[in-house]
């Protein structure tokens, strides 16, 4: 089983890969401004490539996001809305219609995202098949509207289609339990599905909205949805940050599927880990303990505590 | 002029590069664990492979790190004291005489550091000089202890040693204007400087004490030490985001020094940026705005304003 960590791109999550040319879409089309309704890695990832490109960025966010994640969406000089989740879409609309920015969300009732997203995804599967030097026998992602999963799984195809690889990869979309619209979709036979949504620590891939592309690479591939809860998706992320590696909650769906659905695979097996643990709502609002002139002694008993 | 992003490794700082040799020192020594005294980037980092090795860790922190880093140092699973700090480094040599832990800290008057710690700190002029496919001009380093200056500059002169390389980049140790203990060595003729510091937000490199390694990289290359206030430091690192890289201020302190000695040179520049924007004091404590029902034209004026 190998990590794919994509807390290692220029703003830390895996949505640099999509806004590098989503940004560039909006660059060719002559807008002269680019417009996103997201709370998170993707309003940053937005706001960062639309600064490098010279345009402004219009970030339209919800007071509920986290406060270290608010900083660093402002951080790139966008124009951060932080307006009431209703107002979201109808004002991104407006934006669009008036203004002619750019929109690296999606519009439409079911989830169809950015014409050109998946292409910037398909790169994590060029990068996967040049360092296992094969195609890997799954695929674990954390999914939300599954524009991750379905980008991988079409680079895989694509290798396939041009020769340089003979098979293509499972692909599991792991998804929060509270939510799930590719589980629900791939379950009753649907190109699609909405879903209620409960709590979830996870709230970068809390969807209510699936789309029919990760139905799509699910089906296409022999995979499946994958359902964790917030118990498992815990023990995920602390799991691999005792191996080093600090995730936000969200980011570590893909092991955590992985973990859950427990099927063994004659070849190797890639989580994708989407972001950095930075992004987590708690950050930063733990109590600090400070320790009243500790001994060697308190300390040794403190580590053999664990 | 090229940033060399040091936030893209696994725990998003340099500090990677020192702490995978420190801890393999560790293991090859057979130490039962790791101790550091360190508030950020450089106590997570230890934390982080630490736990990699299957090696316990004890962080000694202080109280005043900021908030966000706090979580991040606790999330690899060390044990975490926070000391009031005169308390620090008694402590970690109590814990390094009484059991045996492996210190990842300096413990001497002058800045002598890990004796492996540069081996790691190499590898960055290696992939400069792989990725620019020659030798730069000049680096400039944001500088403390100078010890990521001493192993960058340590690693061009052993490719110059080894014939792969024909010259040294001159290097320049980009401190504080409220401290510098490189600047005051190079200026006096000192073997090394300890000074008084007065305030600044660039914690992470806000050092009293300096050491010879750093001094020896700069008289060794034709470099100097340049110190940059916090006006000086604020500015690049918006200047920075403005081009979608977002790094904690002390960071910036490398390209700031370029700016501030305004000197042409014969080839390229590499400006290291050390670590991620999450780590600045102020993340995560601004307030939210929250906008009541905005219309395109208040986000049309918005934008218009900047």
């Amino acid at each position: 089983m190998y990590i794919k960590d994509e807390s290692r791109n220029p703003t830390w999550s895996h949505k640099d890969r999509l806004n590098r040319v989503t940004v560039s879409a909006a660059l060719a089309a002559g807008a002269p401004g680019v417009v996103v309704a997201s709370s998170g890695n993707h309003g940053a990832s937005a706001a960062a490539y639309a600064a490098r490109a010279g345009l402004p960025a219009v970030v339209i966010a919800s007071a509920e996001s986290p406060p270290a994640v608010q900083t660093f969406v402002r951080s790139y000089g966008a124009t951060v809305l932080t307006v009431a989740a209703e107002q979201r879409w109808p004002l991104l609309r407006d934006i669009v219609d008036n203004l002619g920015y750019h929109p690296v969300s999606n519009q439409t009732v079911t989830h169809t995202g950015h014409p050109y997203g998946p292409e910037g995804y398909k790169t994590v599967a060029y990068e996967v098949f040049l360092q296992l030097g094969r195609v890997p026998a799954a695929v674990f992602a954390p999914s939300g509207y599954a524009e991750l999963l379905f980008g991988v799984w079409k680079g895989f195809v694509e290798l396939r289609r041009l020769g340089l690889a003979g098979s293509v990869p499972a692909v599991f979309a792991c998804e929060p339990a509270a939510g799930g619209p590719t589980t629900r979709a791939v379950a009753t036979g649907a190109p699609a599905a909405i879903v209620e949504t409960g709590e979830s620590a996870a709230y970068s891939i809390l969807c209510e909205v699936g789309g029919r592309r990760g139905v799509l690479a699910v089906e296409g591939s022999g995979g499946a949805g994958v359902l964790v809860d917030d118990v498992a998706l815990s023990r995920a992320q602390r799991e691999l940050a005792g191996a080093g590696l600090w995730y936000e909650i969200s980011g570590v769906a893909g092991y955590a599927g992985y973990r859950a659905l427990g099927r063994e695979f004659d070849g190797p097996v890639v989580c994708i880990a989407t972001s950095s643990g930075f992004k987590d709502l708690g950050v930063g609002q733990t109590p600090v303990t400070v320790s009243d002139n500790p001994t060697w002694r308190d300390v040794q008993a403190e580590v053999e505590r664990r």
